[in-house]
């Protein structure tokens, strides 16, 4: 079966980063494939790369090697790991990335990359997603075994996300991620939202949670049950982030 | 023969939407090769989307599948489709981005995408690129017969374009699309326009037609015959919007 | 062994050209491997495109195709250019793109792409990256001969780029390029800077070499040996760019 190795950076697409690690990987590993998650992560920040991995493996065949380079800390003593959970491969630096994919999956194995074999040589202190996480990638999809990399550990960097929670009836949650369309993607798991609730983001009150964004007039807000499996709020072909204003809000959902 | 599987959506890169269609289909189909047109569609557009994909699938090979993605009404009862026609095949929802398909290849087919079975489940009521559209290009890839999917149907939604007209030896047109380098697409085909023509776009007159951008000086407005096949309106090294400055003009030509 | 054809682009991902392209190559040979290095070259800047293309070809495997589509005077009688250097192909036009390989690399073979069997017909005078670069590529990947291309040529366009220069210790450097971090990358090698230089960034006075990012508090400046073997100025967890403020700048180090 075809390896899948997949891509989630803050490398952007303007610099030539992203190309380069794929050469690195197509150079060791030449029938690899190769897709793109998202190389526009916030430059340095841990968490929505986490929540955009978090999100999107499962939708990859079992086997996959998804490697993740949001790494502020890189040339630094934090660790380069390769995880081994739910039946997939995930490699990148020990600094939270993972965090999710940790707390789901407790029989994880996980595996501290230092086989300078495995590493593009010399190892530079700035771009280990060339260095170190592609090329032992390329290897994993060969067949190269997860102990070859290095010995197995443990106490990974946890980040700690904001977690909903209800009290007599009233669920309170935040915002966990912000799409390119402006919605507002929650913390409150949808199958805990009755169809009927009373929705309150910040001061803006949504009646009932609609079945898709069209039955409300456009330009106007509503409450949906998210393919993410989360409850979002949205404007039907606008956004929700510019009609709620602020971004740090509390989202209030009375069943 | 290996099959291709193009996408043009509006979802961005900044989100996983694009690498989670791209898993979905790889889990079905992982010999299929993607090809992204563009993600960069303006939220919910639907004529530019049907522009983009008709002036490029043409440039694939026979068979291609070719996926759109710009679906505002996602969930609601609008159709989901797939469309034979010229020897390719189209998938999206039935809301008018197949509009010049239907009008060019008056024997299409047309299916409806019913049969839950190349589904992937549940299905959201707010990402059919994931649930439907990726799963049935990919299972369209993998062999499985277009009336397979479900009945055929007729009547699409079909948008209208504006069209160029002609009168006493005027020619007067629109812009069609604009592209990031500033270069104005018009409606009026290159073959109708004479090579010492008059061309008024707004209030500008350009003499004549230059065989290339550096035939004129640095930041200098030129009309050309674009790579299209339409005539298009640029400056030498620089943006042709920004110099005609209002995007709804009309575009006249006089042979 | 499978081919590789890298692409490097100012036509952004907007717009279907990139696709377009692809969906070219793959028509001719469907077994190519594209890889994007970068599409997103300011429009019409061949010095960045040159940089970019010559810090990243050498990590792609032997026998890879590059194309450079940077082409400001396509259509013109600018020559296209198939040049065969340090065991990679590189295409493109003859106007500077290549000029760090012809530097790097004085037993190249330059070759005029001239044979319209290989072209797509009729070919445009604006997009000669569909036309021309795009199905030489495909064909050259496919087995095609260098030779058949056309007739070997010499004299190719060659553009200076600013060099450091060295004097009684003092080594004065410029800024090369920067990347979407800010990283200001100078021309400087950073085997010629010792880890305990004082470094002047215009009025910033930086006192030796870190080790690493994280070396340093966040939001200060730094220099560090980078990725690329240059000496580079930047900031933890934030912008060299922004914090120098001035683009233009000249880079000193005492050693």
């Amino acid at each position: 079966m075809k390896k899948i190795i997949t891509l989630t950076t803050d490398f952007g697409l303007t610099d030539s980063y992203v190309g380069v690690m794929k050469g690195v990987i197509l150079s060791i590993n030449e029938d690899a494939s190769i897709v793109d998650i998202t190389h526009d992560v916030n430059s340095h920040s841990i968490i929505p790369a986490a929540y955009i991995l978090n999100s999107s493996y499962k939708y990859f065949p079992p086997k996959s090697v998804h490697v993740v380079v949001v790494d502020p800390g890189v040339g630094s003593d934090r660790r380069a790991v390769l995880l081994c959970a739910d039946n997939h491969y995930f490699i990148g630096p020990d600094n939270g990335v993972f965090s999710n994919i940790y707390k789901s999956n407790p029989d994880y194995e996980l595996y501290e990359l230092e086989n300078s074999k495995y590493f593009l040589e010399p190892v530079s202190n700035t771009f280990h997603g060339r260095d170190i996480f592609s090329p032992c990638a390329a290897y994993l999809s060969s067949g190269v075994k997860p102990d070859q990399f290095g010995k197995k550990i443990v106490n990974p960097v946890i980040e700690e996300f904001p977690d909903y929670y209800k009290q007599d009836g009233l669920i309170r949650g935040s915002i966990a991620y912000i799409d390119k369309f402006g919605n507002l993607i929650t913390n409150i798991p949808s199958d805990i939202v009755d169809d009927s609730a009373l929705i309150t983001v910040g001061k803006t009150e949504i009646k009932g949670v609609s079945a898709f964004y069209s039955t409300t007039a456009e330009g106007e807000i509503l409450a949906i049950k998210g393919s993410s499996g989360y409850l979002e709020i949205s404007v039907n072909k606008g956004s929700a982030k510019r009609y709620i204003g602020i971004e740090d809000v509390e989202i209030r959902v009375e069943n």
